[in-house]
């Protein structure tokens, strides 16, 4: 599809707007009401670059909703069904947050900066909203922000030597997730070893956002002598590696999903017993038990993906959604993530453009 | 900016989705996770058709934030500083919400459909979040939920031909913000006497997005005659006229403001005394007066908008924000909206690409 986005002032620009701009970049999406770029022009090459070497991705719209106060360790454990009590400071967590029906509305990565200070890196939703109410309504003395923080990403089998040439050899040793609060020649940012994708890397959450195309620039030097370039998180990779994507595979206004449908269960606390949103109603799911889960297809005949989730058949009869697809080099076959009725998983098929075309359910993730 | 956007599965289409590409539509932007039409390739004989006849629009990512039960007054009572009072049934209220801070969080208009069933028509933020964390801490029984309700908006001089040629004369009778629930060759929607523009017209709160492409040649073909065509929420038209946009001329992550300084003073119930999010705030900030206030702005020589807020400059110093701005044809003058010091507003200027333009600081509306 190739139309056009209105970029106005009800769309927020990312700190590395200017940077991505000069770079050429081809096309945006929005991500918690702020641009993020597509692709520069040749998802191809940017998809080899990060299979192969190294690539830099304006991530910024990945927002951080700040919860700092004396009770914020209180408020967070409340707000997922993941048991935190074991998290240090400088480490990550991926903590699925769930509605009061159990119905997930976003899955970030908490990072623990004080024992009094959080940062959840949000999905598409306006978790802020929601951390505000609950805090609020309950009492509890935490403040919720959204502090000037902008995560750069650098991703791929060389995103190591390019982090260790900027921030120092010790950066090899740093484990998934684990994060320090840093500079680099002066900008304050926070540094993790994490990334949306598998092919291994670093974020750089810039804390100044004056620095965005300084920084930038100083990450596309560095990384010149690796062959770094633009890039934007990746649906194919995403897919192969299989990803969560929070708004493609669920969300709570379109196609609603619990964690234990979407193989989140091993996060989901119930046995410990800490007190969390959406407890009860997960605690019946699980004694219930599931009748429809996160799956992978292969679908015949490569056709284009819509953009849109696609209906799952079986004998004509909807049993599941297929909510994204593309074809993927590596493995030469079009893959896709979807939810299917656990019991009919079968002779499946999806319907586009008048076509039918053969459905294969696999495991994820692919690769 | 000519962009193209990432149609993905990502961003929600709309149940006019379809329609709208037949027509041609040739940008969109996202609004509620949504993808919302900017133009159809003529902006101009869009404005033009928007100001002399009549046009419709997509404005389905309007989305409707419904609340039933027996507790959903009092829900919806806390939520807004309005007194509702004497809202009645079949009666739409435009309603601030705001935060503990008193700061702008959304602006919807609110329909009450029964005296247990409430619909906020949101602007974009994620609304439902917000009330399901209030509902459910307050223990009140009040069910969140987003129906499937997809507005068509006709907007213009001849609006009210098309809406009396398609559901009778007795629409002419209706009152601004006024609506009812009925139906059209069986398509259950509410009609509104409504819409984000000045020109008059009426909004079609589509009830079953299956009927999307059907109600949109519906309308189509009832107003072919007086010259109907497709169209968008028009920035220029909506300056002119000095309707707020929440997201450009305010936003609780970026550039914060509470309903005083936006200039809807009367809609704050204070002395009424009824319980609200934010009334201690918003009493504090009463009694302290406000320093900034909402204006119009005429800018010098007709730069070209930058799709994000400029400083608002007096003595080099930054004195508030120009947040919207575009060329004027009727009052041929590049008219904008912005925030101000309220102490300072003369010997005003904006910086654009190294040029410094004069501002003049006047009323709104303009027209």
């Amino acid at each position: 599809m190739t139309h056009r986005i209105g970029i106005g002032p009800n769309l927020r620009k990312s700190a590395f707007y200017d940077a991505t701009i000069k770079e050429g970049v081809a096309s945006f999406s929005v991500y918690n009401h702020m641009l993020i770029p597509g692709h520069f022009g040749n998802p191809d090459a940017e998809y080899d670059r990060l299979l192969n070497s190294v690539a830099m991705w304006d991530v910024a719209a990945q927002r951080q909703v700040q919860l700092q106060g004396a009770d914020a360790d209180k408020l967070v454990q409340y707000l997922t069904p993941r048991n935190l009590s074991s998290t240090r400071i400088g480490q990550g967590r991926y903590i699925p947050l769930c509605d009061y029906d159990g119905w997930l509305i976003n899955d970030p990565v908490l990072l623990k900066l004080a024992e009094d200070c959080y940062w959840l890196s949000v999905a598409d939703s306006d978790i802020h909203l929601w951390a505000a109410a609950i805090a609020h309504e309950k009492g509890w003395h935490v403040r919720i922000t959204e502090p000037d923080v902008s995560p750069l990403a650098i991703q791929g089998p060389k995103a190591e030597n390019v982090t260790a040439k900027l921030f120092g050899e010790p950066v090899r040793a740093m484990k998934y997730f684990g994060f320090i609060e840093t500079e680099l020649k002066g900008i304050p940012l926070v540094l993790a070893r994490s990334g949306w994708s598998k092919q291994g890397g670093f974020e750089l959450y810039l804390r100044d956002s004056t620095y965005g195309s300084t920084l930038w620039n100083i990450v596309k030097d560095a990384g010149s002598e690796f062959g770094i370039g633009p890039g934007a998180p990746n649906d194919t990779e995403r897919l192969e590696s299989g990803l969560l994507s929070y708004g493609a595979d669920m969300r709570w206004q379109t196609h609603r999903a619990n964690p234990f449908e979407m193989g989140l269960t091993s996060l989901v606390d119930i046995e410990n017993g800490h007190e969390f949103i959406g407890r009860t109603a997960l605690v019946k799911a699980q004694q219930q038990g599931i009748k429809r889960k996160r799956v992978g297809v292969f679908i015949d005949d490569h056709p284009e993906p819509p953009g849109h989730p696609v209906a799952l058949l079986c004998d004509d009869e909807p049993v599941g959604f297929v909510h994204e697809f593309a074809f993927s080099k590596r493995l030469q076959k079009t893959i896709g993530v979807g939810l299917a009725d656990i019991a009919r998983q079968d002779e499946l098929f999806i319907h586009l453009n008048e076509v039918r075309h053969h459905v294969r359910v696999t495991d994820i993730p692919f690769i």
